[in-house]
C-alpha cells in the first residue's frame, strides 16, 4: 500500500518501525492563522504591550501541547524534543494573528506533527481566551512550513494558501 | 477589561467563575477542511471502501482530544461530555475532507473548544496518516458552527470562509 | 445495528448519548486472578506480612488506573468516581492471587469498565514487580462479578471461568 | 532480597537503576484472548468485513495504552517504542478473539510490560464496544510469549494456558 | 483507624467513600512561599513590569497543576473546578515570592489538595524558570489558609510558619 | 537577558534548547520535609511498624510525578529518568518527616526539577493521607541538596533553611 506507511498490508493501523533509523537532529516549522474582528484584535494588541497574558498563555499552551503530540495522535511515536518555539505576529492588515511553530530532536523521526500540533494548540488557547468577544474567528492556512534531516530529505511547503 | 473573561482586573490569566451557574444542556459544533492531492484521497476513498482505517483512526483521535480539552487549553474548565460525534465527508471536487465534530454535556459552561480540539485533532490525525504521501497538506476553515444552550443564548457562525 | 451502543448506523465508533439519562448510584465490581509459582508466591506471602509493598503498589496502581478509564478505553465516558476499592487474596492452592475491584459513581453511566481497568492494571503491577523471578505468570479469569444501578438493571455474572 | 528487582533492602517500592545498562533493541510480544457469546463474534465477524471498527479501536487503543505503559504501571520506567503491533484473530470454535502485541525498543530496559499492557487495553476495549451486547465475556491467557535482547537473555512462554 | 480516613480497617490504601455526601459549594485557599536571592528577585520584578512571563507561565501550571490533582495524589477523587485563583507577591523585604492560591468546587468532596498541589506547582514552575541563575532558592511555608464547606465545617490555620 | 535561559530576547517563555548538547549521567537530590502534630506522627510511626501503607503510597506517588515533570512545569524537557528513589526518616524531635528524592539520567539536560517535583509530590501526598486528622501540617524546606553531571559543574545547597 505504497505512499501510507501508517497502514500495514491490510490496512489496518500499525506505528511505523523505526527501530533500525538512526538518530539525527530533526527540525520542523509549521504555520498556522487565525482571524479574528478589528475589536478583538485592538485588546489583543493592548494587553499584549502591556501584560501579553493572551500570547503568553498561548505559547505555554503550544509548547506544553508539542511536548504531549504522542499521547494526541495515535500513531505518533514518543519524541523528546530538544527545542521548541512559538512566535505569534498581529497582522492588523489581515484582521489576524499569525503563528510559527518550530521544533527540533536528535531522534529517529520527524518532528512535523510535533509542530503542528504546537501551532494548532497555540491558535485554540486564543480562540479560547477571545471568544467571550466573539466566536467568530477562523483558524486557517495550517501547514507545515519546513521540514529538515532524516533520511527522506528536507521538504518545503508548496501548497495554497488562503491569506 | 470587558469582553475577555479570562483575563482579570490586572491582565493576568484567570479561569472563568462558573460556581454559581446552573447545569443545562449545552451542544457545540464544530467545523474543519484538510486539503489533499487528488492522489491521496483517492487512496484515502478507497481505503475507506475497504478498511476505512485513516478515518477510523481519526475519529477515535477526535472523540479522544475532545474528552481532554481541559488538559490542552490552559484555562478550559473539566467538563464530563455526555456525547461527542465526529463526522466526515470527503468532497473530490474541493480536494480535500471536511470534518465537523458535535459535542454535548450538561454542565455549567459550553463546550465551543471540546468540538473545536476534536475537529482539529482528528484532521491532524489524518495529516500524521497520509503525510508520507503528501507533506503539502492544509488545514483551514476551522471555526464553530453553533452552540446551543447555556445563559449566552445560542450561536451560528456568521464569519467567513475560504472553501 | 442492535445490540452495539458504541456504533453508529454505518458501522463508524461512536461515543454512546447520555446527555438524557439520569444520574444514579451505579456499582460494579470486577474479578481477575494472576497465576504464579509457588517460590513467588512465598516471597510475596513474606513480603506482604512484613511491608505488603508488591500489593501495596499494586492496590494504588488500580485505584489511579480506574480513574483513568476514559483516557485508555477510547469511547468510556468521563465519570467521576465516588469510591474505588482493590482487594487482594493469595490463594495457595490455586498457586496464585485473586483480586476485586469495587467502583462506585452517582453518574449517567456505569462502572464496569472503571472496575475491569482497576483489575488489569493491578494484576499488570504485580506482575512487574514479580518479573524479575519468573516471566510465566499468566493474568486470567478477569471479568465483571455483578453491577447495579442503572437503567439496564443488575447484572451477576452467568459466564465460565477457569480457576 | 533476591529475585524482587522492584523492592530495596528494607521492602520499599524502588525503581530499578538502569544507569549503567547500554541501550540495545528489545522486543516483547504478549498475547491473550477474549471469550465471548456467539452471537457477539457473529456480529463482530460482520463488522470486521465491512468496517472493521470495533477491531480498528481496539487496535488504537492498545498501541496508545503501550505508549502510556510508565503512567500506568508505577515503577516502569520511560521508553521510547519505536514500534507497536496488534493483532487479532477470531477464532470461532474457541467462541473468542486472540491477541497479539509486538513492541520493540531500542531503549536500556525491556518491553515486556509494553507489551502486556498493549494486549490488556486491546482487549478491553473490545469488551467494552460489545458489553451492551453481552457482560458474560471473560479475557484470560494474558502472559509474555517472548521477549528477546537485553542482559537477562532471551525468554520463551512455558507456563499452563486455559484455550 | 480513627483519624485517617484513607486508610481501610487493615491500613491499607482505600479511597474515601463520597457516594453517599451531598454537593456543595467548597472553597480552598492554600500559600506557599520561595526564598530567591535579591539579584533573582530583582529580574523577576523588572520582567514582570515588562512582560510577566515568569509569573505569568507559573499561574497556568499552578491553574492546570490544580486541575490535575486526582492524577497525582493517589487517592485524591476527580472533581470538576468551577474556580482557581492564583495570586503572586513580591515581597522585597523577605527576599522572595509569595503564592496564593485559591480553588474552588461544587461537588462532594473539599478542594485543599487542589489548592496545594497549585500552590507547589506555581512554586516550582518559578524554580524552574529562574535556577539558571540561582539554585538555592527554597520553597517553604506551603499549607492551607483556610477551607470553607462541607460537613466537616470551616477551617483557619493555626499552625506556626517560618517566614 | 542573562541568567534566565527560559526567556529569549523579548521576555518570552522558551524551552531551552538542548539540542546540541552531548548526553551524560547526571543526578539530582532533593529535600523537603512536613510538619505534623506528634499525635498524628505517632500513628504514622505505628501504622509504618505495620503495614507502612501512608508511606508506601507517598513513595509510589512522588516516583510516578517525577516522571511527569514535564507535564507539569511548562518548559522542562522530557527527560528518560534511569533511576528514582524517595526516602522517608520520621523526625520525632522535629514533629516531622523528612523527604528526599534522588533522580538519575542519561541525557541531555539536569533532573534537578524531577527530583524536586517528586519531593513536592511525596510530601503533598502524605498530607493528603494524614488530613482527616490534622489539617495544620505545613510543608517546608523543599530545596536542591546536589546535582551532579552536565556542562554546568556540580552543585551543592547554600541557602539558608528553617528546621
Amino acid at each position: 500500500m505504497s505512499g501510507f506507511s501508517h497502514l500495514d498490508d491490510c490496512g489496518n493501523a500499525a506505528i511505523v518501525d523505526i527501530t533500525d533509523k538512526e538518530p539525527s537532529v530533526r527540525t520542523a516549522e509549521a504555520y498556522g492563522f487565525i482571524r479574528a474582528s478589528e475589536a478583538v484584535l485592538d485588546q489583543i494588541g493592548q494587553i499584549s504591550n502591556k501584560k501579553g497574558d493572551i500570547l503568553a498563555a498561548a505559547r505555554i499552551a503550544g509548547i506544553m501541547a508539542a511536548k504531549h503530540t504522542w499521547e494526541l495522535i495515535p500513531l505518533c511515536h514518543q519524541i523528546m524534543l530538544t527545542n521548541v518555539g512559538i512566535r505569534f505576529e498581529v497582522i492588523q492588515e489581515k484582521s489576524g494573528i499569525a503563528c510559527t511553530c518550530t521544533v527540533t530532536c536528535n531522534g529517529k523521526t520527524g518532528v512535523e506533527m510535533e509542530a503542528l500540533v504546537g501551532v494548532s494548540t497555540a491558535l485554540l488557547t486564543i480562540y479560547d481566551m477571545c471568544k467571550s468577544a466573539d466566536h467568530n474567528m477562523v483558524m486557517t492556512d495550517i501547514h507545515l512550513l519546513s521540514k529538515k534531516g532524516g533520511r527522506s530529505g528536507d521538504f518545503c511547503f508548496k501548497g495554497d494558501l488562503t491569506e
